[in-house]
């Protein structure tokens, strides 16, 4: 993309609403803009980040066996007075009324309607064991919004939803949801913990949230610093091996992490003193096993071998899928703006051209542009007539991992520079090395 | 995908409640289930094609240079209040009031709230031309919710919103959409005719539908057969070129061809009768040029380059993009199910195994699948333990284009079977054969 021909309008100012630093961001960045409280656009830089989280989160859950739908925004009440929720969730529900009087509301989440779409279409333990998912627009009426995509009210979220024939298989289908979001979240830059929590009115026996460390997070969490030290790496998992994806639970639950809604002190103690960790998180997640909570009363029930009438095991996973911007924000940015890991940057890679206009300038950075997309990278190339501190400060600003700045100093010698944004270390090269160099580093996002 | 492990509920009956063959085909497939009156789920199979069709449409946006960008789907009734459309819309407007009282909105169309991004961030003639598109749900609230996805309350939509800075600018951005519109529909396999048509109530000067045609479609349409003639194939455009852009849409609107709304029997009458094609259309897009209505009441100015300040000419341009999927099947079905074209098909290509279980046979349609998917394929391998008459009808009626059948016969000879599901012909050869010639079938789609 050419900036001359983008929309890109960031700000000078500090948005004066913006309480944390991924908020003010993500405004000056030109990334979003407010169009209720708490209901956003998503300008296309913003847009085509939302994307990349978007497009990991699909790959990592297809990768764990879990096949993709869509539902629909707007639910039918009557679905959620069959499972008692209705009269129960409270004012964070949109309710709606439509032109013929009939109840709607915007879907704050999915396991009535799952469940209907179930039970309509299967009966039989042979279609098990059957994780469906969607990334969907939901609503909840916050009483407050605040801090942005952070808490807003209109959001994207992945929720899946896991169909077994009994508790074995519902928990192995928790731990392949843990582990595939422990791989989501990894190829993201994220470090995000799992830890024990309580489950809110969805309702569950088991369920673990992630959490991403960071000063702003709403969370107060305590942990063993040994979790910290964890990573998933490109291990091949097999995710049809109860085994294998219990172990890599056992790995990631042992350490001691849990948020203030289940921190205990006493075994917390037990944590050697120097590894324990008092910090804030944002939550990017959650995992629940709730059993047959609603497969009992909206008779989602399947024949087991025996040719005995079961309902079935459920469980409910959720990413927040705009929150991650948010959160990544968060967790990497410095003073003079965001730092995007690699996996999620909406460009792989900037142009600046210290004199557009020269013929020798505009020319090197056209070769490299067309060098850069023909190796299936995604180049910005800052072509407008504008400083060159305006250009670096527009750079930083929106975060682009990498930079090449091309100027007729350095052409003379037949070298560009290529400045890492996350270190602001910058080494000299000829454009055919630092298009290499480019290539290599995303050859394995 | 292993039918064995997909969500696939297909339907033996025919839905009563449908009365067209596409509503009809995509329930007994399983690609869609019913959640209120005008709201779907898309099951997975559906959810597939409804990707697909996304994706061209991105891809042909943006290969016209316009961008991308998501609004969000409830909005401020104050927007609309400034536009005057809050009370002149009428009931199809689904309104809401939120827990603070406040009056929102679910989108029908975002003349509105893109004309509000523009005003806040864009003050110069510098930045234009731009146009910035979006998909996102949208919501109309039909008196009469009909025909399945066709007539849905909640849809999908792609719209697009040209800014220029005068009227020529903002003829070729009309001009513009209506090429790419001509290539993205091409590619769906479908042929749609720009016909003239009156404004609704997004207003505007100059006009165009797109139309498919289709004996259920709902409007009746008009029109001299040599426009059918016309193809777009694969010619290289330069978006940005004014006169190879203008001279394309001559090419598709010098024949006659009109809906009843703007139908004129006089001039109608000029066309040589033996070419006079009176017939049925479902509108599957539409593009406006509309000047200044929202940008002088709103106030989306521009300083052009004498200095002065002008409102901006825009134009808004949409793509039905979950109704394209009724709109194909119409065009395109047999008695036996739906017949894909191959640029939006679920899965490329089928494989049925006539014998689950035998060694060769499983070992053989393995081979295929695993050489399919290293080609960049998608293929769809039905192993599950059942006739191959029933295979052969659910392949039928979910309708991917191709299908290799695998049987011990054939083997013993180290032939299997491709078979077209447009043409029912079929053609024995080896798998190592079968492979490349659906890799070569797909490779300019």
């Amino acid at each position: 993309m050419r900036l001359s021909r983008y929309f890109l309008p960031v700000l000078k100012e500090t948005p004066s609403e913006a309480q944390i630093a991924s908020h003010r961001l993500m405004l000056r960045a030109g990334m979003i803009k407010q169009a209720s409280a708490g209901i956003y656009s998503w300008l296309p830089l913003g847009y085509k980040v939302l994307r990349n989280v978007e497009r990991i989160v699909h790959e990592e859950q297809q990768r764990a066996g879990h096949i993709p739908m869509l539902m629909p925004t707007l639910q039918s009440a009557d679905l959620w007075r069959e499972s008692g929720r209705y009269d129960a969730y409270g004012p964070e529900m949109l309710r709606i009324r439509d032109r013929h009087e009939r109840d709607l509301l915007f879907g704050p989440t999915n396991e009535e309607m799952i469940t209907d779409i179930f039970r309509s279409h299967v009966s039989s333990y042979k279609s098990l064991p059957m994780t469906l998912y969607h990334i969907q627009w939901k609503f909840r009426d916050e009483v407050r919004p605040r801090f942005g995509v952070m808490r807003g009210r209109e959001f994207l979220m992945k929720d899946g939803y896991n169909f077994d024939v009994d508790y074995d298989s519902a928990i192995h289908a928790y731990n392949r949801h843990m582990v595939s979001y422990l791989r989501t979240y990894e190829r993201m830059g994220l470090k995000a913990i799992p830890m024990r929590a309580e489950s809110g009115p969805i309702g569950g026996d088991d369920t673990h949230e992630f959490l991403v460390l960071a000063e702003t997070g709403e969370s107060e969490v305590f942990y063993d610093s040994a979790i910290t030290d964890l990573t998933f790496g490109d291990r091949d998992v097999d995710y049809d091996n109860r085994e294998e994806c219990a172990a890599i639970v056992k790995e990631w639950t042992t350490p001691y992490a849990r948020t203030d809604d289940t921190h205990d002190e006493s075994v917390f103690a037990e944590v050697p003193e120097d590894r324990q960790r008092r910090s804030r998180g944002i939550e990017v997640g959650q995992i629940f096993y709730f059993g047959t909570k609603y497969s009992e009363p909206m008779g989602a029930t399947v024949v087991n071998d025996q040719g005995e009438h079961v309902p079935v095991h459920m469980g409910s996973h959720g990413i927040g899928v705009s929150r991650l911007l948010g959160a990544i924000i968060e967790a990497s940015h410095d003073d003079n703006g965001i730092i995007w890991p690699e996996g999620v940057t909406p460009f792989d890679c900037g142009i600046v051209n210290l004199k557009q206009g020269d013929a020798e300038a505009d020319s090197a950075c056209e070769g490299l542009y067309h060098a850069l997309r023909k190796k299936g990278l995604e180049p910005l190339y800052d072509d407008r007539e504008e400083r060159a501190g305006a250009k670096f400060a527009t750079m930083d600003l929106i975060g682009l991992p990498w930079r090449i700045t091309v100027g007729p100093r350095g052409l003379k010698n037949g070298v560009v520079e290529l400045t890492s944004r996350r270190t602001g270390e910058s080494e000299e090269m000829s454009p055919e090395a630092a298009v290499d160099r480019v290539a290599q580093i995303y050859s394995g996002t």
